[in-house]
């Protein structure tokens, strides 16, 4: 089977003074976080969009289930971790108890990341299937610069080896399970990043073409792009 | 002397169907690279405002100056070079004309950076003057991702390290001139960022705290949200 994994474990410390995470914040009277999975919901390759939240809001979660999905078989909502890769087993053990196919994909992508495409998705799952683990990237725009002391530069590295990484970030299950419990709670604790951490166990982590329009709402300043953009979906510029 | 720099040297490639350079696209009624000149126009501790521009536009931008900035006497326009850093030399060549005090300051800027706030400025010339050099630079939002072969991931740098690269660039001109003629031909065809230039030579690139909304326009994307953003000026969210 082909899951979607939904990350909404986050609660947006950086969104200012919203007194709800970001992913649930309304664009066009719709939660984010639901302009996500609809994307998943209507991809036909997708079996089941399982959605990982914060423990906290997961009732909040159900009632946006109820309200948005109601009848929606294709929804399941789970309870995450206390971290990134945490949610993401979490959704992993869903996944054990509706398939356990040794074939399974998991297309992992972040609740505040709406303007995801279908061709990323169909990407994604080619990608999986064929090299095991893929991460979602653009090219990066600016030059990336390296601080170990936040006072100077010490590394400028070469700008055309330089990505920004998005999601998704997809995988075959099983890989996920084998390398999610080959690290010590201290390699856990530093690597937050599901693709570091396939990496880090010897993985070759494909690379899949990602869009400047597939942007991460993180700062007020992100969510007033996002309306606009969201507004402007006619426009040729955001539909690419 | 404090001095600004406008680089103007591209020709920009990447925007599509745009037939002019993109700091020549309007935004409200006034071209890119004039939102950029009044900000170090209108910022008192700058003395001149050094535009270099690909001399295949000079004419061009020398209409803009005739149009927009008669009889400002503060704004200067050279031709620049065939790269970055040889058209920052062509504007260091003219500060010296002008000045070639051994304290003169040299605070660079792109010409598609229009959202340059008069803070950013002022930090830049205080980071100058005390250290030396100096590069305005934003924690990166997205994780980094390098890849040497563009097929798979070969690192993944620490995030809480990494930084992506705004302008302003700052320095003392003395300096500037010091690292770029011991600079090989080689070297200057690797090396396209000034900041990356102070570095190899040992010096401490100093950071200044950018703004998200300091974007560079790149892609038609961009100036679409740059339009966007510009007519919302008076919002909060656009102007801290």
């Amino acid at each position: 089977m082909i899951f979607a994994g939904v990350l909404a474990g986050g609660i947006g410390s950086r969104m200012g003074n919203y007194t709800i995470p970001k992913q649930f914040l309304l664009i066009n009277d719709r939660p984010i976080i639901a302009h996500v999975i609809d994307k998943f919901i209507v991809h036909n390759y997708i079996d089941y969009v399982i959605t990982g939240v914060n423990p906290d809001w997961y009732r909040y979660m159900l009632d946006i289930k109820e309200k948005y999905y109601k009848g929606v078989d294709k929804l399941v909502i789970v309870p995450g971790g206390s971290d990134r890769n945490s949610t993401i087993n979490s959704i992993v053990e869903q996944t054990k108890k509706m398939s356990g196919s040794p074939d399974d994909i998991l297309v992992t992508h972040d609740a505040v990341r709406p303007f995801i495409t279908l061709k990323m998705i169909s990407e994604n799952i080619d990608a999986a299937i064929k090299y095991g683990v893929c991460d979602t990237v653009i090219p990066a725009t600016d030059t990336i610069v390296y601080s170990e002391n936040k006072e100077y530069i010490t590394d400028i590295p070469l700008r055309s080896n330089t990505y920004q990484g998005q999601t998704p970030q997809s995988f075959k299950v099983k890989l996920f399970e084998e390398v999610y419990s080959s690290m010590t709670d201290d390699e856990l604790k530093i690597v937050t990043d599901a693709c570091k951490m396939f990496m880090l166990k010897g993985h070759k982590v494909h690379l899949v073409e990602g869009n400047v329009s597939n942007i991460k709402i993180t700062y007020p300043y992100d969510y007033k792009i996002a309306q606009i953009m969201m507004e402007n979906l006619q426009d040729d510029m955001f539909t690419v």
